[in-house]
Order: structure tokens, then sequence, then C-alpha cells
């Protein structure tokens, strides 16, 4: 029987996009300067990607614990930018297993359904 | 000609570690409990993987900006971990371009030569 993998859901500030810049080093002011990001395409602010695509490691590191740090491979694609203020679920669906490897469709949505991340994760369990 | 990407090199702190896991949300104690750690196969904290992995993002943001933040995708496994005192070194080694995709092999090593991370990334640009 698989492993069942538990949603992570989380609301994102932009306190957390600072804290997150100083946590990684990456201050571009994409993600920490609302003044600058208001020029962008963007029109304000945006989350790191690692951010968002944190979301699914803690999830199938909660599901898994070492054998996700010592096997897990993700293959992603971003496909939304996320805004502070939003809030992102993130989900698994067991597609298959074979081998001893355990693959899932692997997805973060934010508040209205779009997808923000969607790809496929790996764990050897 | 391909866009030069450019290694973006750092030495991960505990500091760090517990400043990502209060950022992240994932306050796993492999993470950021030096005592908890000791008694695990690790033998101490490791950093998150997407830490390591932000280091990519990182890169590949410097180098195409926009593009990379809205048509980024990358395909990673993990292969050792990082621990606080390493010298992490994201780089990446253009493969081909096709159709206005730019695909990149890239890997995170350590101060030791070691691969933490390696795969791909691709980017429209």
């Amino acid at each position: 029987m698989s492993t069942v993998v538990q949603p992570v859901v989380r609301t994102l500030t932009q306190d957390q996009l600072n804290a997150y810049a100083d946590a990684s080093g990456d201050h571009n002011p994409i993600h920490i300067d609302p003044q600058f990001a208001a020029t962008t395409p963007f029109g304000g602010t945006i989350a790191h990607g690692m951010l968002v695509l944190a979301l699914i490691g803690e999830m199938m590191h909660a599901a898994y614990g070492d054998a996700w740090l010592v096997s897990g491979k993700l293959k992603v694609r971003f496909k939304a930018p996320t805004r502070p203020g939003d809030t992102v679920t993130a989900s698994a669906e067991p597609l298959k297993e074979a081998g001893g490897v355990r693959e899932y469709a692997v997805q973060c949505v934010n508040q209205h359904g779009e997808v923000l991340i969607e790809g496929r994760a790996t764990v050897a369990a």
C-alpha cells in the first residue's frame, strides 16, 4: 500500500519572502522591493520559486523522512508566479510503484485553483 | 550565442539553516537540531534540499531574469547531503538550444568536489 502523502497548505507573506531572501542570499528586487516590482510585468513582488517548491519538499519529507532526503528526485515546471498573500496547497497523487521506486504527480496550486508548479516526484522506499 | 551562466558559490551556515527553517516553515529537526541530528545516519544537521537547489534558481535567474521566472523548468536529483560549513558551487553547462529553448546541465558540488544535486534546467529565451 502506498504511503499517504498529506498536503501542505501555507499562506505566504512579504515578511516570509524577505526572510527567505536573507536565508538563501537571493535578494533580487523582484522578490523583496514592492516599488521596483510594481514596474515589472508581474505588477508586484513574487515569491522565489524555490520557496514555493519547498512546500513539495516538506510534504515528501514528512511522508518519507530520510528516504526522501537520500533518494528523492524532482522534475518540475514553474507555471505561474506566487504572490504575497497567496495560500498555496502542495499535494501529491500516487502514479505508480515499480522496483521499489514510488512516483507521484505533485503540484502547488493557489487559492484560485491556479497551478503554480507541477511535476513528478520519485522516492525509493 | 548562449547566454553565459555564471556560477554561484556560497558557504552555508547553521544560522542560515535556522533562518531558512523559519522562512519556509519547515522545522524538521534533521535541519535545525544538532543534538537530534547527531543520532541519525547523517551524524549531524543537513541543509534543506531546496535551500541548496535555490542556488541553481538564483544562478539561472541572474542569467535570464524574468524569462527564467516564467518559463524555467528543472529536473534534479538530490545526490548527497549538504552540511553547515560546506561551500557549495552551483554551475551550468550549456547542452543545446532548439526552438527557442536552451537546455543546461546543472549541478551543485561541495568543496570536496562531491556532487550534491545534479540535473537539467531549461529556459525559453
